[in-house]
């Protein structure tokens, strides 16, 4: 393994090579969703399960701002967990709320999903583990494990196309939190982009950098493949391919 | 060492009586800023190493944030994060920025204020437990610790007069950061005694929220102290009284 700091270019070209091959958009079940094919309790255990992923998500950037010095920083990131939770009193605006009206469309009860009980032991563990990556990661590899957003605007666009022509019984509202994610992944991806090309300043951290990604690209893979081994969809094993290239 | 758990009231008085009596506004250094026996050089390494603390606080909230599952909670907590981080893109209006503003007013540079470079090896030590106290404790213990809160507007209201009789060349204008804190921490004081008292369900969270806020305050009153040492002021040693009654 080198020891040479990857040039920008090529650490960035390393980034979106390593995330993209392992996205989840590639997954046979993701496939099967977007050509129409999955069933109502198959779309709902999945809205159900996801769920528990959303909620790790201002939790770990709660996580990532504490771990850094730079107000500057701060202002920018906590926008993503109020992107989440919501910026009025209620937290109507919030992703989390946008969900559990996702999940209502699905024909789920909403209280159900907001417990979390009915959640997959291994979707639980997965999600944690992103926690727990977060957790114990130096700051700007914790922010590469976020960079799987690179690929999210592509994909939201994609679902809510597949939604609306496969699934209209969902109905066209209830795809907001998708909606929402399309503008606001571009923009987080491209800061945290930014962000992990300017402070991996050395090859030690640029290779975590990457190995996060890769990590966290897994995480999302294994969720949706605990869904579907749960509920008769296709399924496929994380690809395990090396993450350092020779 | 009894197991029942406090009512209330008592649970509230007992809080308010250990924070209370050993709360830095007592220490000979703060009494004497207040009748204005302070040199400028004495105030200002207070202003330099005050804000070391200062910049210690978005932090331990963030780390706060990501201790609960609480969205709810989360959205009114996050507000301590912006109060200090500023909510325009220069955080020109947050604590941090309102307290290098008040260093400049002292005679400080700010870029070195800014740099943590000057603080005291003892107020380090002190505002660094304050972050593990919070990343170590269980979310309620957490809060509790913030509860010196509750006795901040009487201080920053005596500061503010007194600052303005005493030191009149600091200037109105830079005492911006304590007359924002005084409705602030009585709103803050607030929540977070309503939290704890809601949330320390059993005698021995009870007790770990009390030695918290002890801690905390101790943690305060060494500051200051530091500072006295350093600087030719009065000095006080922390009251060690025990923490708990019998």
């Amino acid at each position: 393994m080198s020891n040479t700091l990857l040039g920008k270019e090529e650490f960035v070209a390393r980034l979106r090579a390593e995330g993209q091959r392992r996205y989840h958009d590639q997954h046979p079940f993701h496939e099967l969703m977007h050509a129409g094919g999955l069933s109502r309790e198959q779309l709902a255990a999945w809205t159900l399960n996801r769920f528990y992923y959303q909620t790790r998500i201002p939790i770990k950037d709660a996580i990532i701002l504490s771990k850094t010095e730079d107000a500057a920083f701060r202002r920018i990131w906590i926008e993503r967990v109020r992107d989440h939770d919501g910026r009025d009193e209620n937290g109507k605006d919030g992703g989390l709320e946008l969900w559990l009206r996702l999940a209502e469309a699905v024909g789920l009860e909403r209280a159900e999903v907001a417990s979390l009980g009915s959640v997959l032991p291994g979707v639980r563990f997965a999600c944690d583990a992103y926690v727990t990556l977060c957790r114990e990661s130096p700051l700007v590899v914790a922010v590469a494990s976020s960079l799987t957003e690179m690929f999210a605007p592509d994909l939201m666009s994609k679902r809510i196309a597949a939604w609306e022509q496969h699934y209209p019984w969902v109905g066209a509202e209830a795809l907001a939190y998708f909606r929402s994610r399309v503008p606001r992944a571009r923009r987080d991806g491209e800061f945290g982009l930014a962000f992990v090309v300017t402070h991996a300043g050395s090859r030690e951290l640029q290779d975590q950098c990457v190995a996060a990604l890769v990590r966290k690209a897994e995480i999302l893979w294994h969720l949706v493949d605990c869904v579907a081994s749960a509920t008769g969809g296709p399924t496929a094993p994380s690809p395990v391919t090396p993450s350092a290239p020779p």
